[in-house]
Parts: structure tokens; sequence; C-alpha cells
């Protein structure tokens, strides 16, 4: 079994290499800015240690993986538009918007979306596009409830954070071709693990959740979340250290 | 062999009853505003009187044909932003940013190009969605060479507009699972299509082609490219009347 910090060194050494449709010409340039700005990589590396439990080659998940990190950062990259959240930087660097101008970073945005899934389509089975577009999908739903300021911010995070943190591990069944009936604990995991996620992010951001329940009741759901992750873990037939490790972390995280 | 007029009546029915992705809410009222511009839908008929040909029901490629019309639909929402284009109208009605805002109209435009890839995705075959994809990738390509005036006008026509149009072809043959030898007469018309229409659409708007060669030489080569088009139909043992009937639209349109 890889480290977290192994299987994140793949799926560096993936993205560095990536290359991307030749039409899209130097727009790549702007595309690769974006992928670039470094972060945790946190649901790419969820998916291949997912992949590695189910018992698949991490590196046969590496498509898989880049695709939801590419989706991520399209997110990114449209949500620090001026027209949305108008964020002048990302991880301390100028958001793509700035670095490349606007209309360059709402095409870049849109080609790496076009990207992760072509990137999704390169298996051979349809299931792992669809896993990735209805994911995308739900969280461009997120975007909305968020700019408008409609519908209840458990749901909006819910959509917004903890669709792509779930298809990361829905990402990794379908790339293993695991059977529905076998995927169900696996999804039940992921469920909790997206919440988890949310719920986190929610008690370091001081919101949703927090505005809603207060910060000693977010802390508790999270911890109970966490419980029902590791529950969920145990009863898999499988080695699932690597992920319950990945559950403390995240429980953990300050960041 | 059902006539243009029936085929469009099929999509903008199909078009109209489309389910989107439930995630996505109320987001869906401007992705509908988007589509239901009217334009004349001559991508979609093209890839339905194409499946139609090949002997496929024009049913069966209703998905695919509503799916190219969707990202059509989406590289104009996304191309009228200010930060592009700045157009506050598209065929006579306000744009999608002046109808919405520019921030739903931004998260309009990736929900369309989800939703078109979800539908591409109905198919058993992952085929359909990989055509799709690379178009979609290629227009990208030829709006950034359009927004940084780099590259030259010919080659920013071909993708911008052609990749688009060939696709509406490609992804009939595709639906229609045509063997990959078999395609190579259509793909032939297909590329010879798209030129035909983007010389035309140079001759209409006084630019791209016209700018390089002048009217009378870009008039020519429309003239061209619309007989080798109906010498491809010749070549294949199909009824392609319908398509003789497009290409002959295609030649003579003046808007």
């Amino acid at each position: 079994m890889q480290t977290p910090d192994q299987l994140l060194g793949l799926i560096e050494d993936y993205l560095l290499g990536l290359e991307l449709s030749g039409e899209l010409g130097d727009l790549g340039d702007s595309m690769r800015y974006a992928l670039a700005g470094g972060g945790k990589r946190i649901r790419p590396v969820l998916c291949l240690a997912t992949a590695e439990a189910i018992g698949c080659e991490p590196e046969r998940a590496l498509a898989a993986a880049a695709a939801l990190e590419l989706v991520h950062s399209f997110s990114l990259v449209h949500d620090d538009l001026p027209a949305l959240d108008d964020d002048a930087e990302r991880r301390g660097r100028p958001s793509t918007h700035i670095q490349w101008g606007e209309a360059v970073a709402i095409l870049a945005g849109d080609a790496l979306l076009g990207e992760a899934v072509r990137l999704a389509l390169t298996y051979p089975s349809p299931a792992v596009a669809r896993e990735l577009i209805e994911a995308t999908q739900g969280m461009i739903g997120g975007q909305y409830l968020d700019i408008t300021h409609s519908g209840d911010l458990v749901e909006l995070h819910r959509l917004k954070t903890g669709r792509l943190f779930a298809a990361a591990i829905g990402l990794a069944l379908e790339v293993a071709e695991l059977p529905g009936p076998e995927q169900a604990p696996w999804r039940a995991f992921a469920e909790e693990l997206g919440l988890l996620f949310q719920l986190v992010d929610d008690l370091l951001d001081r919101d949703g959740h927090v505005l809603v329940h207060g910060v000693e009741t977010t802390r508790r759901l999270a911890d109970e979340a966490a419980e029902r992750a590791r529950l969920c873990l145990a009863g898999i037939d499988a080695d699932t250290s690597v992920l319950e490790g990945i559950v403390e972390s995240l429980a953990a995280r300050t960041n």
C-alpha cells in the first residue's frame, strides 16, 4: 500500500506530464497555471487510495483522479471571477483571471472541464465519465445556490463541496469496475467522508453548518461523521488502513 | 425520409421536454432561456438527417443532436459575456448575461456543457461523448484564437465554427455505430460541409476568408466545397437526398 504522500507524488507527476488537446493551443498555458497552484490534492489522493484498497493499481485510476482535480480547478477559476467571488488571489498567487485576463480565464475554465471529460473518457466504460459529470452538475448547482443566496446552507455545501469529494471514491469504484451491490458500503463511506470534509471546512471558515448549529454542535457532528466513516471502513473486507489515516487527518485538519 | 422541417420539429420538441439534472435547481431557467433562442438548429438537424441516411432511426440520434445544440448554446452564452464579445443581444433578445446577470450566465454556460456531456453519455458506447468533447475542445481553441487575435483567420474559423459543424455528422456515425472504415467518406463529407458553412459565413459577415482572399475567390471556394460535398454524397451507397438538399440550402443561404 502506498502512503498518501506517495500517491500525491503520483498525481503531481501525472498532472505535470498531462498532454492537453492540441487544438487548445496556447490556452493550455493558463490551464497549467490554474492547475499548478498546488493545494493538497486531497480529492485525487483519496481516489487513488480507494482504488488501491479495492485491489486496483493506483496507476489505473490516475486519469480519473486527474479528471476530478481538473474539475475542481475549473470550478475555482470560474468561482474567482469578478462576477462571482471576485478573488484576486488563490493560494498566495494571482488568481487565473488576474494573471491571464478575464476572457482567457473563462475559456481556461471551460477547457479544464472539457479536458476532465476527455480524461474520464479514456476508460472503456462510460460509467467513469458519468460519475464525473453527475458530480460536476451537482457542484455547479451548489455554486448557483451560493451566488443567489437561495436554498439552505447545508444543502449548498453538500453540493458545492461534498459532491466532488464523494466522487473521488465513486470514480475509483467505476475505474475498478466494482459491481453495483459491492459499491454500497463504499458509497456510504463516501457520503460520511464528504460530510466530514464539509463540517471541518465550515468549522475552519466559520460558515455553513456553524452558522446553523454553532461551533460545538458542528464539532460533534464532525466527530460523529468521522466515527461513522470508520465504521463503514471496518465493515469492508479490504485493507483500508490508508483510508483510515485519511479519515483521521481530515477530522484533525487545521487548514 | 423526413424533411429538414420535420427533423427540426423533432429536435425542438426534444429540447422543450429535456429534463435537466435535478441538482442544478433554478439555474435551469437561465439554461432554458439560452436554449430557447431559436435559431435554425442547423447542427442537430444535420445530425438527425445523417443518422437517417445511414439507416438509423433519427429518434435514436436525438440525444446526440441535442447535446451538440447545448454545446453550441454554451459557447454563445460565454462568447456574449462582457469580457469576451460583450454582446447585449442574441437573436433579437437580451443575451443571457443581460437577462440573468453575469454570474448566472457563467454558471449556465458551464452547466449547458455539463448537460451536453450527460446527454452524450446516455449511449452505450463512450465514442459518442468522445466525438462531442473533442469537437468542443477544438471550438474553445478557436474562441481563444479569436480573443487573442493570434493564429490565422482560416484556422480560427475552422476551429470556432467548423469543428461543431463537422461533429454533427461525426456524432451520427458514432450513434449508428458505423465501423471505422465505412466512416471515411462521411467524414470527408463533414469536412467539406464544415468548410462550406464557414466560407458562406465569412461571405455574409465579410470576415475570415473574405479578408484573406476577397469576396470573389471566397465565393468560388464555397462553390468548390459544395461541389466536393455533393461528390462525397454521390459516392456513398445510401439515400442522401435530404443531405443533398441541406448542401444546396447552405450554399445559397443569405443569413
